[in-house]
């Protein structure tokens, strides 16, 4: 008896704080809250939404092009890299731009970013569409993140991302930082790859704990770079506190 | 039994954790705990504290008028409008001045701020008489900070702010925030109102997850601008997670 | 039984959340994982780690002598000043220097920093000496952390720091920032005692909720000055929340 005590109040605790592995809402909260703006909930504690023709004080503030009167939004709590990687998928199946791209301190509590991604277009039913395309990737795109009390690790991998030039691309994060400092040295000595971008807590990460790395090459290399990361970084992971899982529960990579 | 247990339980946990709806003090703690500096504790998990002659080499490192020799100190872990808010009515109601104002990411693994504010005075009892009036103003300024466990929404509302030239003054937070941008250009388009700030998560904000916007115009549009914004925010923070309910448990507004 | 279920529920609790006080490994972890770089894990979620030939590309990336080829890593999720005071502990005894520090926003949802340190040497050995020498002071240097629901203080002590040119180092943080304040306001006229730097939220911390004050002076000066901070400072953080207890459980100061 007092296990399934525990075992519940566990749960109602873990509901509460909401962390990345138990606030995951799976896909959930298409139907109507009687809010027209609203598109729906997804893993990572992401919430989607819509405005058709958003206030032209707002967009001269934030600086885009005004033709972009429709906006989708993207706004989690946890996580930036998935979020990013569901909205190239959806920027690629839609008639839409990123025009805000802002990375909050977050992960309530944890080690990283929560995300503001704006995508701006003419029509709302492309910045709808968009914004339904990259909450449901969003279970594809945290299949290789891994949490657990003591940090995170975060792996991406595609064959043709919008930024990456028409080579594959890779993203290795490591949280805390140290555990990031090595993996990305494991990554670019084990497979012929080109460094894109390289941030620290305080270079390129908002004051996160974390080293995060974005690379290219050729696909297998890519692919070797992140699994030869992984593998590794779980290790370290898992000596600071118990096993990482993945948070969506479906690796990809 | 077990629902007991776990009714204690939650508490416990809730107030070792110090979450905003749990951790506030209100109004308590005005008796003495033998430190001559301490004037009080409230809500927020906000401290009141009083110098009479702060050391000259810190004034000179903080740099402000040495003349303001005594300063009244209002410093939490959770929350900023609140606290600048109140704050603002301390310095209507006594001879000080705001001489530092400090925004930390904090909120104790939420989404938003926490606050330093330094009210500077030529004597200690004006100092002393602002912390008074802020501390226990900060019931009614957490009255329409609503929170769940998925983010936290704020609204105040003053018919004669000092900083808003003889307007109104309104102020609508939104965390996560893409809420804020739902909510704001809501606002913007309900009423005839006039945009004085607006915060982004990295321009503006000390990397919280929060759209924020200042905003001033007649009394009756001010508040019908803040009361749209903020019935949409309330169903879209439910959509992420539990019905969010009033920090103080007073709404205001 | 209901209070041995709390009990054991409040462990676990704690155990996930990995609060500064609860999460601390102290000098475990030195047995091997299946990773030639891990080195072990020690009191406030730190991790070391040592990297014989770190890749140039990294080297290179973030700037610094590349005649330092090894690193030893000090990384870890709570608190900077005690892995800073460890990490100067093993560069005076040791061959190597201190090549890259960042001080991430995190403490887990505290108000403080975390840390990434990078310690370069031209041997693979002196770096990973340097990584276990700061591990093992870990336990020291957390001796004067105190920590409760409310904030933290903290507090360091060193005769002969490498950065205070041949004169006593004192250290004092408080948090909430307010709390820092006070305390440094006291021990500046408690005792004749230099300023080295003053630090608040946005000037100087990386958004925490701390004033952070590094001084210098005669030992006698330095550790009474330490001492009538830390008298204060412990009373004023109990009065916004329960009794603060060192970190480590053994005060040094």
């Amino acid at each position: 008896m007092e296990q399934e005590v525990m075992n519940r109040v566990m749960e109602e605790v873990m509901r509460r704080l909401g962390g990345a592995s138990s606030a995951a809402v799976p896909g959930s909260g298409l139907a109507g809250i009687g809010v027209t703006e609203f598109v729906g909930t997804a893993i990572g504690d992401t919430i989607g939404l819509v405005i058709a023709n958003l206030e032209p004080r707002i967009v001269e503030k934030l600086g885009w092009d005004p033709r972009f009167r429709s906006v989708g939004i993207i706004s989690d709590r946890v996580g930036a890299g998935p979020q990013i990687m569901a909205a190239d998928e959806a920027v690629k199946a839609t008639n839409t731009e990123v025009v805000l791209l802002e990375l909050p301190r977050d992960t309530k509590g944890g080690a990283g970013h929560g995300c503001l991604i704006l995508l701006g277009a003419e029509d709302v039913s492309d910045a709808r569409r968009a914004v339904e395309v990259a909450l449901k990737d969003l279970e594809r795109t945290f299949g290789d993140v891994y949490a657990d009390e003591a940090g995170h690790l975060e792996f991406q991998y595609t064959a043709r991302a919008s930024y990456a030039c028409h080579k594959a691309f890779g993203l290795i994060v490591g949280a805390p930082a140290g555990i990031g400092v090595v993996m990305t040295d494991i990554a670019l000595k084990s497979a012929e790859v080109e460094m894109l971008f390289y941030s620290t807590p305080t270079k390129g990460c908002t004051y996160t704990n974390e080293v995060v790395m974005g690379f290219t090459g050729d696909s297998g290399a890519v692919r070797q770079a992140v699994i030869a990361a992984r593998e590794v970084g779980l290790k370290l992971l898992s000596a600071m506190g118990s096993k990482p899982s993945s948070v969506s529960g479906k690796p990809y990579i």
